[in-house]
C-alpha cells in the first residue's frame, strides 16, 4: 500500500530506493479477470462510507521540494466494496490496483451482454447526507438513475444513512469502455469534491482482459490537482508492468476543468490516430491499451500546466 | 412556449405536474422536415431584433431552492425569423422546438448540394450596434464572411441599424452536420453574450430527416450557465420523443469555457465508439442521433459542476 | 520578417497596404521538404538562447484599437536553429515559417522511420537556468526523456548553462504527425511562459511534402494570448497559400488553458468527419490537410471568445 510506505517524508534523494520497494510489490500482482464468456449477473456490495483521506500522505511534492502538513487531510465519504450483505469491509482494488484504495470507489467490472447489481448502503454518519450512485455507459431504468429530480425520481437518488438502494444496470453493445460513476444526490457537488466516484470497466463479449489494468481518476481534491485523490510523484499511484504485458488505462476526469493526459515514452491510438496527450473533460473517459515495450521510469501526468504544478503527476515503471 | 408555462415560480412539489402539461404540448409537434432530394436554393429572412430575455423565466432554481429575481431579464438584441422582405416576424422554431423561441436564432436547414441566401436586416434600435452574421461549415466568398477585418471586410462585417446585407453560402460535401453562426462585427462579444447567434443543420444529400431534432447551445448568459438562454430546470427546454423515435441532437458551445455535453440512460457514437459524454468547446458543433427506446424522464446537462450548479441543465422526457 | 514591417503602429486604416507588401514576400517561399524515401539519421542542432522578444511588435491591436508599449517586451529564452556544431545561428524557419523565427523553436522534420539526434545546447547566460527537451510522438530511451525526476533523470533533464545533450529519437509507425517538444527541466514553467517549445513535424514513409505548412502554437504569452508568440492581426502569422497548393496545418497548445482553433472559409476532416473548429489542450496537437480552392484574405483564430479578444487571431491569405 504505497500510502503506508510514503508515509514518511521522502527527501529527493530517497526516493529511488523507495519507488523500489514499492514497484517490487506491485509487480507481483496478478491482473488478469476472469475468462468466462457466458453472459452472467454480477452482484456487487457498495457502501458510502466515512473515512479520513490524506491527499499527500508522504508530506512533500519532491519535484518542487514544497512541503505539506496536516492541511492536505480531510475527513470524507468514500464508496468502499463489501462483502455480501455489507457484512465486511474489503479493499476496493484488492488484486490490482492496491495504491487505489478509498478514492477511486471499486472497478466493478462486467462483459456486454451481463447484468450488473449494485447493492448500495449509505454509511454517512459523518456528515448525515444523503446520497446516490450514478452509472455511466450502462442502461437502466429510471428507478437506478440515481439523481436528484424533484418531483420525479425516487429513492435512487436520496439514500438516506443507514438506507440501502439496488441499482439495476445492464451492459449492452454500446457499453463497452471505461465509464465513471458517482453520486447523483443533492449532496452531489460536496461529494465529488471528497472523492466520492468510481469507474466501470467493461469488455467485449470475446475481448481478452489486459494483463495490467490502471485507473487514473483526474479531479480536483481541496485545493490540490490529485490523481486517485493524492498529489504528487510519490503519493499518486505508481503504476507497474512488464515489458510483454498488455497494458490497459483507464482514465476520467470528474470536477470543473479539462485535462490532457499525457504518458511519457508510449503512444496509442484514438480512433486509429496516434496520440500521447488526450483531452478529457468533466465525467468523459476512455481507455486505451498497448502491448508494452519500453523499460524505463516514466511519467504520466496531466499537460495543464497549472494542474502538474498542483499535484496532477504520477510514475510508470516498466521492467524487463 | 414553457417559458409562459413557468413565468410563476415552480415550488419543487408542482414540478412533475408542470412538466405533465408542458410536455403533453410538445409531444404533438410535427418534427419531420421537407422530403425532397433535389438541390435547391434556400432563403432564409433572419433580423437582429431588441428583445427583452428572461434567463430564470420560472424564478427558481428547483434542484437546490434557490430563487432569482429581476436580475435575471436582459434587455438584448437576439436573431429572429422574418417572413419574406421582413415583413412579419416569426417564431423561431414554429414547428420543431417550441420552446427556443429567440436564443437561438432559427435553425436554418439545409441539405448537401443546396445554396442557402440569408437576407440580413440589423433592427438594433436599442444599442444602435452594427451587426453581422458568420457561418460556419459552408463555403461562401469573403463578402458573405461576415467578420470585421480592419481595411479589409466590407459592409458584411458591419450591417448598421437599418441595413441588410445578403449573405450567400453553399452546402457542401463536407458540409453536412450541425454548424454555428453568430455576430462576428464590432460588436460580437456583446451580442455573444446577450444570445446573438444560432446553428445550421444540414442534412447529407439522401439522408432522412429525424422524427425529433432538439438544438442545444451551452454558452453563459448573464452571471448563468444556460441551455439555449435559459438556466436551471424548468427553464430549460423540456425535450420530447416517443419510443421509435429517430431522435437527433444538436449541440454547439459559445463563449470562452469548454463543456461536457451529457444525456443520462443513453448512449451515442463518436467515431463509431460509444459515449454519453462530449466535450464541446466554443464554436465547436456536433450532432448525433439514436432510435429511442429508453421511457422516463431523463436529465441532459453539462457535467462541468459548476456549469451545472449554475443552470446548465435540462430535462428529456420519452413516452411511449 | 514579419515582425520588422510590423514594427511600426499600424493604423486600421494601413493593414491593407501593409499586409499586401508582407504577404508578397512569403508567397516566394519554398516549401516542399526532400522528397528522398530511404530512412535516414537526421541531425538537429538546437540551442537555449537569450532573446528579447516582443509580443505586439506594431504596438496595436487593429480591431479594437487598443495600444501597447514596452509593457509587450519580454527578455526570454528560446530554442533556435544552429549549424553543426553550434557554430552559427541560423533562422529557424528558413524556408517555411518567415514569420516565426524565434517563437516557436525550429520544426523538426522526419519521416516515419527516421532516426532523429537532437544536439542541444544550454546558451542561456540570461537567467542561468537549467533547461531540456522534451519529445512527444517519438520513441526514444529514458535518457532521452527530458523530464526531471528527482533520483531517477540524469543529466538531459538538467542540461545546465554552457552544457550539451544529445537526445536519440526514433520516428516509429506510430510517429506520423504533429508534435510537440518544449523543456521539461525544473525551470519548466518559466521556460514554456517565455516561448521555449516548438514542434515535431513527421510524414508517413511515403506520405508527400504539402506545398505550404503552416505552425500554429496557441499559448499565454505574458498576459495576453498569443499564436507563435505575437498577439493580435499584424503581429501574428500571416500565412499564405495559392488555389490548388496542398496546404498543411500544425496545430498545438502549450499552458495551462484549451482552445478551439477555428479557420475562416475552410473545413477539414477529422476522422472522416467535417470540422472547422477543433479543441486543443495543453500538449495535444493535430494536423489537416487541404488543396486550396477559396481565394480571400481569411481570419484564423482560437474561437474561445476571451483568447480572441487578447490577440489569438491572425490571417490567412488565399490568391491565384
Amino acid at each position: 500500500m504505497i500510502d503506508r510506505i510514503w508515509r514518511v517524508p521522502a527527501p529527493a534523494g530517497t526516493l529511488r530506493r523507495l519507488l523500489g520497494s514499492a514497484t517490487a510489490a506491485l509487480v507481483a500482482v496478478a491482473a488478469a479477470g476472469p475468462a468466462t464468456a457466458a453472459a452472467v449477473t454480477r452482484e456487487y456490495w457498495v457502501g458510502a462510507t466515512p473515512t479520513t483521506w490524506n491527499i499527500v500522505p508522504n508530506g512533500v511534492d519532491a519535484i518542487l521540494g514544497t512541503r505539506y502538513g496536516n492541511e492536505t487531510i480531510l475527513p470524507t465519504v468514500t464508496y468502499r466494496r463489501y462483502t455480501r450483505g455489507w457484512k465486511k469491509l474489503l479493499r476496493n482494488a484488492p488484486a490490482r490496483n492496491v495504491d487505489s484504495d478509498r478514492i477511486p470507489g471499486p472497478l466493478l467490472h462486467a462483459r456486454v451482454g451481463d447484468r450488473i447489481v449494485v447493492h448500495f448502503k449509505n454509511f454517512d454518519t459523518r456528515f448525515n447526507r444523503a446520497h446516490s450512485m450514478h452509472f455511466h455507459g450502462v442502461s437502466y431504468k429510471p428507478s437506478s438513475d440515481g439523481a436528484y429530480l424533484p418531483g420525479f425520481s425516487g429513492r435512487d437518488a436520496e439514500v438516506k444513512p443507514g438506507q440501502t438502494w439496488t441499482y439495476k444496470l445492464r451492459a449492452g453493445p454500446q457499453s463497452a469502455g471505461f465509464w465513471p460513476y458517482h453520486d447523483h444526490s443533492t449532496s452531489m457537488h460536496e461529494s465529488l469534491a471528497g472523492g466520492m466516484y468510481g469507474g466501470l470497466s467493461i469488455r467485449g463479449r470475446r475481448e481478452r482482459a489486459p494483463d495490467r489494468e490502471f485507473v487514473v481518476v483526474l479531479a480536483p481534491t481541496g485545493d490540490l490537482q490529485t490523481i486517485n485523490g493524492h498529489a504528487f510523484v510519490g503519493n499518486t499511484p505508481v503504476f507497474s508492468a512488464r515489458v510483454g504485458d498488455l497494458v490497459q488505462w483507464d482514465v476520467m476526469a470528474i470536477g470543473s476543468e479539462h485535462h490532457t493526459f499525457h504518458v511519457h515514452g508510449h503512444r496509442w491510438l484514438e480512433h486509429g490516430v496516434p496520440r500521447d496527450t488526450q483531452t478529457v473533460g468533466p465525467a468523459e473517459s476512455f481507455r486505451f491499451r498497448w502491448r508494452e515495450d519500453a523499460t524505463g521510469t516514466w511519467f504520466y501526468h496531466c499537460h495543464v500546466e497549472q494542474h502538474m504544478e498542483r499535484g496532477m503527476i504520477g510514475i510508470y515503471r516498466v521492467t524487463r
